[in-house]
């Protein structure tokens, strides 16, 4: 096992915190070190619960460990479900030094997080992320929140994790579409900003589909180091940050048209990312080759190419307009000025924007 | 108008912001130098809209400002109500430039507050607090939040104001017992740490319980500035923070008690801190002629004396217990050490505290 440990820091000042990546951990690491109080409170799901969270508790040793079991599913990340949390800490009378550990994928990292920076105005917080995409996006940046009828995402906190124990062992349990939608992100860490690792993946992808523990802890490492870098840069969105964000304001459209939870989001991510290249392409910025190199790996990632059938461009602009990397109206997207270098621009053409929707839209039978 | 303006700045580093007071505040004063966005959001209720819900939109010459009324009452602290602030936001398709001001008494402020801290992962905030406890409690300290079923401001954030800005002709229209309400907060700032102030309040009780301008803005500048002391030392509430919760135990549970809203938070407190002041007496360290010293205080500030009739000493105890400023189930209170100089004790002779209830306790007839 040991070959394959991996930590990393990511650097925020006084809430700096580790993230530990590697096969077995979650049997092998003593979390006690980062509670600070008598209480832990480990949230989950209904999916995740059976597999992992005796061994969760274990990493508790001498502590108090009360559990929250939430159903599984995006549909659920609103404030009923988000309230059981508070229902658990209130019944266990878990005080102001108690510490909620988030077991499991980006739905319940981001309502066990939200939760904690909410419970008596903030307590501390855990994240074991049990799905590719949770360890690699959710890991880092703070972000924690639930959705709203009329928008994802759109009531939260930033709010940082004490630790993350990323266990590579967990994702021998995922299905192979989650995995899938974690590489979306894992290709979106080298299509922003590091054309090495592009290239790694591009050498690795079927090592990663295969779940190969090293390959994995590996890819992880670097996407996490790629967005640890951008968050320290910008850690609350207001410049840089944004970048992160590419592939992310038509994949929000695509998982909103075709609601919540029928897409996975990395899903529409890999198809966003596919449309922000193709932009890119038109405006000139990035060679039909580079286009055709991204279609490629996310292709051999298993992810899907196109939006739903049905999906229109009269949808897509609908939908992209509540979203809320919007600054005071106007539609901001991410782009690729070159394979490897994104960036942010409010001042895509619009028959540009029309001319990639007719290119990746398809209408109903 | 201008002899009775008071500026105070709350330090608090990169997040420091002024409060204004004074007569006509709300007729006079252009806002929008705290508003970075276009877009306003002002939250109140149904009693305050009606009353200058107009005036407040006319601090913000030039902005789009929409407006959420929300019911009046602590028992509309909760989530459904809160929702209807991000309901507003998101129907008006606020973005997280927007701007959210709370006009009102202190449920209004923590709703408001909390809304702002949360939606998009936060938007700037501006307080207008219109009730005499809200303007010398909420104007400091950052504090938002709701009530859950199972405890008081159990769900919330800290989140600093961009300003504040307090209108003394505000509480012309305020009825006499949120007049004595506010005056226990006043109080007890005297009481835990500003003796001068103590005996300045002694001298002029009767010039604010008749509302007197320049008095009251001298009254509440000086109980903002001595929380903002205390604030600043202490923004997360580690430590000296919770001498600023002296009579807060006993009036939490008085309130929880009585049934959210039949007692006025402040009236609990003006209660609890006689209870406190009796333990410290008994505990050896004021004399008997302090706490008849406060009493007097309290009693020609129109506050309530005693706990409601029936509630018994193990109602207390009961709901103490869950009271937040427990850390890891120990009884903690605010004492005094001398009038004009509290502590925290989590030591209090438990015979003490027994007699404190037989005192105050009146048995149901």
């Amino acid at each position: 096992m040991s070959e394959t440990v991996r930590e990393l820091s990511v650097q925020l000042g006084d809430r700096s915190y580790p993230i530990m990546i590697g096969e077995g951990l979650l049997e092998a690491r003593d979390l006690t070190p980062f509670v600070t109080g008598s209480q832990v409170m480990v949230v989950t799901n209904d999916t995740v619960a059976p597999l992992y969270l005796d061994k969760a508790r274990g990493c508790f040793p001498g502590k108090q460990v009360h559990s929250v079991i939430l159903p599984d599913g995006e549909q659920f990340k609103e404030w009923q479900t988000l309230n059981r949390i508070f229902d658990g800490l209130l019944e266990q009378q878990h005080t102001r030094k108690t510490t909620v550990v988030a077991l499991g994928g980006g739905v319940v990292g981001d309502m066990a997080g939200f939760a904690a920076a909410c419970y008596q105005r903030g307590v501390p917080f855990i994240q074991i992320p049990t799905t590719l995409l949770s360890q690699v996006d959710s890991s880092v940046g703070g972000k924690t929140g639930i959705n709203h009828p009329l928008g994802k995402n759109m009531i939260g906190a930033f709010y940082q994790p004490k630790a993350v124990l990323i266990d590579t062992r967990t994702l021998q349990t995922l299905p192979p579409r989650e995995v899938s939608a974690g590489l979306a992100e894992i290709i979106k860490y080298g299509l922003i900003r590091d054309t090495g690792f592009l290239a790694w993946l591009e050498d690795n992808m079927e090592a990663l589909v295969a779940l190969q523990p090293a390959e994995l802890a590996e890819a992880i490492y670097r996407s996490c180091a790629c967005k640890a870098e951008v968050v320290a840069l910008d850690e609350r969105e207001g410049g840089i940050r944004a970048i992160l964000n590419l592939g992310h304001t038509f994949g929000h459209a695509i998982e909103t048209y075709a609601g919540y939870g029928n897409w996975l989001h990395g899903e529409a991510v890999g198809t966003g990312m596919l449309m922000a290249a193709e932009l890119s392409c038109l405006e000139g910025m990035i060679s039909r080759a580079d286009c055709d190199r991204v279609r490629r790996l996310v292709a051999r990632a298993g992810l899907p190419e196109k939006p739903p059938v049905g999906m229109t461009a009269d949808d897509f602009m609908k939908l992209m307009a509540v979203d809320k990397k919007n600054v005071d109206g106007q539609l901001r997207l991410v782009l690729l000025k070159a394979v490897g270098d994104a960036f942010v621009t409010s001042d895509a053409d619009p028959d540009n924007l029309a001319t990639t929707f007719s290119r990746f839209c398809t209408p109903a039978a």
